[in-house]
C-alpha cells in the first residue's frame, strides 16, 4: 500500500484566482484516488465543495505528505512552517518553473500518480536556526537543544534566545541606514575576520541559488552537507565567500551601540529587529526537510533553465579552439 | 611510546644551500631523541655525516611520518608520491608561510618533540586522481579500482586509463594556442553544461586557496567533503563556480579533433597533453593524505595573514554605523 | 603673488578634540603667512582666539582655497556644499589616509607652505547631479538647466525635478524591506536592461573606490571622463559593471507602485525617498570640483596602500615562472 | 552623389561555401547600382565571374567603403590590416550575430542600400598598437612614431621596436607553462602594482566583450575614450579591473630571464613570442577605425541578444518588492 495516504494541501494566500482552480482539481483526484484530503484554511475555502481548514502545524502532525500550491516562496514559508515534523513535501508552482516547487500544474494528476505510486526521488534539504542573543558580556550559552518540532506559531513575546528557522538563508544587514554595519565573524568559536559591509548572508545549498548567488556566491550542490557565507557588498577587496561543513557554528557579532540599524531576515520573509540582542548564532536544525521530486527530476536541467546557461549539448564537435570572437 | 619511532625526512631538491642546514638540524635532534631517520636522497646528501638515500616510495613504506623541508610546492609533491601509503606529513616552510608547510624552522626543535610526544592535530586532507581516457564512442567504464599505494614511479608508458594525483587541483586547459577550448561538463553522469573557455579548475578545499583562487572560486575549509569545479576565463557571463559532494564523479569532455591544443596538470607540477584521450575522469582517490600540525593550529589565521585579510580584532566596538569614506 | 590670498577652514562637526588642534594650528600658520582666514561655524569656535563662522556657501564665494579638516566624509560633504562655487579645495586627514583628503596633520605648515606657493597638483573631480521625477504617464523632460552655484541652503520644499549633488556616487537603493526593488536603466534614451536587485550605484570616477567597489565595480581612474553602473546584488548571473562616457544620461525607471521601499542616496549622506516619484535622472554636473594635491600626489601609491595591493615593486627578478604555491 | 563609389570586399578566407554565394550578390549588386568594386583574392576567386584579387592594403588605399564578409573574427583581422587607412567598415555576419559584424546577409542589398544613400551611422572605435622591447637596462624609449598607414604585409624580421595592432586587445599570458608569469605594470611611467598571474588583458571598449569579459572586466561603451586592463587568474584576492583613459601609456614589465614562457597576443589572432624582449607598451594608435552600421544601431539591444540579458522591458510594473524567490 502506498506510504501516501493521508495528504495535506497547503496554498499561497492572497491568490484564490490561480491557486483555487489547482486546490479543486487535487482535491477530486485525491479523493478519486482513495485519499484523506486535509487543508491549511486558504486551501480549504477554495476547495470544491468548500471543506474545513487546519492549521498548519496540525497538517505537519496528520499528513504523510503536503502538497504546497503556490511557488518556492510558498514552499519556502511551509518549510518553516513544517519544520520538525518530517512530513515530505511536493511543490506545484502556479508560475515561472521553481527550483522548489518543480510540478507543472498542467500535468499534475499524472504526476500526482507516479508520486503516490513511489514514483520520486527524495531530497533531504538541510535548515537553519538562528539565535539572537544579547551581549551583555556573558558569553556566547551553548544553543539550547530546540523543541522539535518548532511551536507553531511561535511565542509572543519571542523567547531568548529566539529560534528562526530557513530552508534558504539567514541574512544579517544593515537596517534603514545607507550606511555599512561592522561585526565579526566566527566559525565553531574560532575568529574569523571583522568586516564592514551591507551584510552577511549566511546560506544552504538550497539558498545558494537565491540571495547568496546574487552577492557572488558560489552554486552548492543540493545535497552537499555545507554552508555558505556570502558578506553582501564588502567595502574590501580581500572577501571571498567561504564554504564550511554543514556541521559549523557561526556566529556574527555585531559591533557597537545601535543594533537599530541591524536586522536579521530569513528566508527573505522573517525579519527581525535585534533589539539590544547583538549576537547572531546560525546552525543547521537538527532535522532537515523532506522534499520529494519525480523521478528523472535533473538539478542541472533546472540550474540552466532557470539561470540562464547557455549550455545545449553539443552534437558535433568539430571545433576544438575558439577565437572569442567567431563567425 | 609515541607512535613515531622512524621518521622520514623529505627535501625541496635544487636548494641546498637553504634545505641544508634545516635537514642537518633535523637529522641531529631526531637522533638525539632516540629516532631511526631515513631520508630521501636531496636530504640524505646534505645531513651530517651524509647518509644513504631511499626512494620516496620506501620512506612511505617504513616511515611513520614523513617531515617535508621546503615549501607548499615541495609537500604538494611528497603528498602525490605517497598517496596511499598512509603515513603522515609534517612540513617546515623555509620560506613564507604556507599553507601546507606551517611550521617554522626557527622552532623546529621545539615544535617536532610536542609533535613526537602528541600534541598535533591531524587533517585528512582529500586527494585527486585523474584518468584521461580514449572517446572513440564507448561509454565511459567505470573507473579501475586504483592501486594503493600507487606505483612510484609510475610506469613508463602510461596506461590508459591513467591515473595521475593532485593535492591541489586537477586543471583541464589550452595549451600552445591563444584560442579557447570547448569542453562538456558531467558530474555523476548527468550533463552540467558546455563551454568555451580556458580551461576548469578542479580543486579540493585544499586547492582552493591555489589555482581556484585565482579564478575566482570560493574558500572552503579544508575538513569539507567537497570539490569545487571553477572555470578559467569563461566566454559567458553566466557562469558561477560549483560546490560538488567529494563522492562526486567529474568528467571533462573535450569536445573537437585537435587534442594537442588541451593539456591536463596536476597541483601546476604534472602536466600531460592527452593526445587522442578526450575524456578527463576525476575523482577522490581512497584514501586521504594526513597532515599534521601543532596543536594551536588556526586556519583563519593563516588565511588572514597569506590573504591578506584586512580582519584585526576590533578591541572596542564603538561604531555601528560606517560611511564607505571615513575620517 | 599666490593666488590663495583669503583662505576657508571647514572642519568636521561633532569632533572638536580631533578637530580643534589642527584648526588652531592652521589659523596661526595662515595668518603668519599673511593670510585672510575665514572659518564656518565649526571651525570659528575651534580657532584661537575663536572667530565669527560664516556659512559655507560664504566660503565658497569668498575664499581662492578651502581647507577641509577631517576625512574623506568631511571632504564629501564639502564638495557637495561647495559644488559651483569653483573654489579648489584640500584635504587634511585626520584618521587614517584617505582618497581625497591626502594631507596629514603633522606636516601641515610645509605642505600648505608648498601649495600656498604654487608646487601643487590640480585635478578636475567630476560630481554628478540626480533628478527625482514623477513618473504620471508624462515623458521625462529634458532635464532643466541647473542654477550654477546651486543654492545652498537647498529650499524646503525641494523643488521636483530636485537637484541632489554627489561626488562620489548616487545610489538607488531598497529601504526597509528585506526584498528586491525593480527597475529598468536608460542610457541617453536607449533602454539597457529591466532588473531585480538590491539597487544600482551610479559613480564617478572618484566613487570607483567607494560603494561601487564593494559592489564589484572596477577602478576608475579619477581623470577619467566616464561614469559606472554598479548593481548591488543583482538576482542574475548575467549583470557585470558597465563604463559609460561622463557625457551620458542615466534614468532608472523604478517599477510599481511602491516606492517607500526605494531611498536615492547621495556620497551615503544624503538620503531621500522619492515619494511617490518613479525616475530618477542621473548626469554630471556642469563644472567639476577642484581638487589640489601636493606636488608628487601618486594615486597609485594611495591605492596600494588603501586597498591592500601587495605591489611591492620587484628588486631582482630572477623568477619568470612561479608555481601557485611556493616555497 | 553618395560618397561611396568604390567598394571593397574583403571575405572571410578559408569558408568559400558559406561566403562564396553572400560575395556574388554583394558584387552583383553594387555593379547594379554603378559601383566599382574590388575584392580581395579570397574574394575575387568567388565572385561571378571570378576577378582579379587585390591586397588588402591596396583595398584601403584605392576604397572609400570595405565590406567584410565572414564574422567578428573576420573584422578584426580586417581591421588591423586597414587601420590607418581612415576607409570605413561594414562587417556581413554569415553566422551569429556579431558585436562588430552587425549586418544579416538576408537583407544584405536592402541594408546596403540604406548605407550608400547615407542613412547610417559611424562610429570611431580606437585600435591599440603594441611595442616589445629589449630590457638590457637602457629606459624605454620614447615610442617612434608609427608609420600611418602600416606595412602590410608587416616586414620579416620584424624591426625592435615592433608595433602589433589590435582592435579588441593585446594579452600578455604565460605560455607553454602550467605555472604563472610575475610582471609589474606602468601607467604613463607610473608604477602600479607587480602580480603574479596568468597574464594580462590590455582592452579597447570594443574589447571589453571579448578576452577582458571572460577575465571579469566591465562593459565599455564603444565609444568611451579609455582603456581596461584585466588580470588573467592574478593569484591574489585584491586584484580588480583598471579602467583608464585612452591617452595611456601602458607599460608591462615581464620579470626574470625566461622570456619563452610569455606570449603576446593581439586579438587572440596575432600572436607573438617576446623573445629576448621583455618590455610591452600599450598604446592607442593615432586614428581609430572607422566603422558603420545600419541607422537605428542599438548597442544595448546587442549585449542583450549575445550576453543573455533577460532584460525584457516590463509591460505592467505593479511589483515593487520582488522576493528571491517567487511564484
Amino acid at each position: 500500500m502506498s506510504r501516501f495516504q493521508t495528504i495535506g494541501i497547503l496554498g499561497k494566500s492572497g491568490d484564490p484566482d490561480r491557486v483555487g482552480p489547482t486546490v479543486a482539481r487535487l482535491v477530486a483526484h485525491l479523493q478519486s484516488r482513495g485519499r484523506a484530503v486535509l487543508c491549511d484554511p486558504t486551501s480549504a475555502a477554495l476547495a470544491q465543495p468548500p471543506a474545513a481548514g487546519l492549521a498548519v502545524a496540525d497538517l505537519g502532525q496528520r499528513c504523510d505528505l503536503v502538497v504546497v500550491v503556490g511557488g518556492d516562496g510558498t514552499l519556502l514559508g511551509a518549510a518553516r512552517s513544517l519544520a520538525g515534523h518530517g512530513v515530505p513535501l511536493v511543490g506545484i508552482n502556479l508560475g515561472r518553473l521553481g527550483f522548489l516547487a518543480d510540478l507543472s500544474p498542467d500535468q499534475i494528476e499524472g504526476t500526482l500518480d507516479l508520486i503516490l505510486d513511489g514514483a520520486y526521488v527524495e531530497e533531504a534539504r538541510c535548515m537553519l536556526v538562528a539565535q539572537v542573543q544579547t551581549a551583555e558580556g556573558e558569553p556566547v550559552p551553548a544553543p539550547d537543544p530546540l523543541p522539535d518540532p518548532l511551536p507553531d506559531p511561535l511565542p509572543d513575546p519571542l523567547p531568548n534566545p529566539l529560534p528562526l528557522t530557513a530552508l534558504n538563508d539567514v541574512v544579517i544587514h544593515k537596517w534603514t541606514t545607507p550606511r555599512m554595519i561592522e561585526f565579526e565573524t566566527y566559525i565553531d568559536g574560532v575568529f574569523v575576520n571583522a568586516q564592514r559591509s551591507d551584510g552577511i548572508i549566511i546560506a544552504t545549498p538550497t539558498g545558494s541559488t537565491a540571495y547568496a548567488l546574487s552577492g557572488g556566491g558560489p552554486l552548492l550542490h543540493p545535497t552537499l552537507d555545507a554552508l555558505t557565507l556570502v558578506s553582501i557588498c564588502p567595502h574590501t577587496l580581500s572577501n571571498r565567500p567561504l564554504v564550511v561543513p554543514g556541521s559549523s557554528s557561526i556566529e556574527i557579532r555585531i559591533c557597537g551601540f545601535d543594533p537599530g540599524h541591524v536586522h536579521v531576515t530569513c528566508d527573505g520573509q522573517t525579519n527581525l529587529s535585534p533589539g539590544a540582542r547583538l549576537r547572531v548564532l546560525v546552525r543547521k536544525t537538527a532535522r532537515p526537510i523532506r522534499l520529494l521530486h519525480p523521478e528523472g527530476h535533473d538539478h542541472y536541467a533546472i540550474l540552466r533553465a532557470k539561470l540562464g546557461w547557455g549550455g545545449h549539448q553539443p552534437q558535433a564537435a568539430d571545433q576544438p579552439q575558439v577565437p572569442r570572437t567567431s563567425c
